[in-house]
């Protein structure tokens, strides 16, 4: 970390719950030829939406009715979810880096126009920290690094391996999952602060 | 912490699921007229044990059908889950130490024979460490300190705020619930080091 830079480096909190990335294959398997995606509300980086959209997952031993969709589809179907959700479902989820799905288990996904069930793509989603390549660089932190970040009151705690992701088509935020956020006892508008 | 110690301070974890604790009135209201708590497994800590008895609890949005009884009976009934289970029951548990439960919120209690609401009781359990008085002396450590654990490995934190207990009832084990175990990727088994 840059010596240059003492000023303290806070970050937004994200706690994202359960949520699916669909392929456009899998968006018109499962809501209808021709479907695409709508826009329920903007998420931090740009362009990222949550959907109006959603779609129910079926593991060996548990099921989620409601599964919200991040839009816009994308390459590969992924569905993020907590360790808490995994037992829930049934399903050993690894921790994995978004994208990084391949030998991770598949999953039965269920929509009101039909189903799908693909053979990888379910994970527990490592948690990161969205850079602005502006932000980097004022601190002196590198795409792929592992920060420490401290997060939460009471509750505290530092999140170590927290994996920098960096872009100019970011923006500035930590993404944690609901068992981290309640770990921490922290909720998303809340702050943490790289310590490392 | 002493500085007369320099051996690293490994704390076995104890992942606590959601459990519940009943005051004798509650156990024979819920469970018949002289009835008592029967051993399923014992726990960490001397005397405590598993029950093979469970109850139903219902909060205002959802419930849970299958609570485990910790025995044996204490003076005041509490429910102990955690903040991810809190969401699911609609209910606003706070962060409290074991036995704190003034002001806290109340829970429709079910068990085979009679049901139970109690006005308070429910919380979320401040994580903590059992020492034996003997372990404390050894690492210095002192009741009602807080202490910084690292727990995990690819998921790895630091749990800060972590309450020293210190008693020579006490066996040496470190309590976090289900979200703190599953924010760290750790299970009942693995160990964490107080760092601090």
């Amino acid at each position: 970390m840059s010596a240059a830079s003492s000023e303290s480096k806070k970050v937004p909190v994200g706690v994202s719950a359960r949520h699916i990335h669909l392929s456009q294959e899998h968006v018109e398997i499962l809501f209808g030829a021709g479907a695409t995606l709508t826009e329920f509300k903007p998420l931090s980086q740009p362009g990222q939406f949550a959907a109006n959209e959603t779609v129910a997952v079926y593991g060996p031993k548990g099921s989620f009715p409601k599964v919200r969709i991040l839009g816009p589809s994308r390459k590969a179907t992924q569905l993020e979810i907590s360790r808490t959700d995994a037992f829930s479902l049934g399903i050993q989820a690894p921790l994995r880096e978004s994208g990084n799905i391949e030998g991770t288990p598949g999953i039965r996904i269920v929509g009101p126009a039909g189903e799908v069930t693909v053979d990888k793509g379910v994970i527990v989603a490592a948690r990161h920290i969205h850079f602005h390549t502006s932000d980097a660089e004022r601190w002196g932190i590198m795409d792929k690094q592992l920060l420490k970040v401290l997060v939460g009151g009471v509750r505290g705690v530092v999140f170590e391996q927290v994996l920098a992701r960096v872009s100019d088509q970011f923006a500035l935020d930590m993404h944690i999952d609901t068992d981290e956020g309640n770990a921490a006892g922290v909720s998303t508008g809340n702050f943490g602060e790289i310590v490392e």
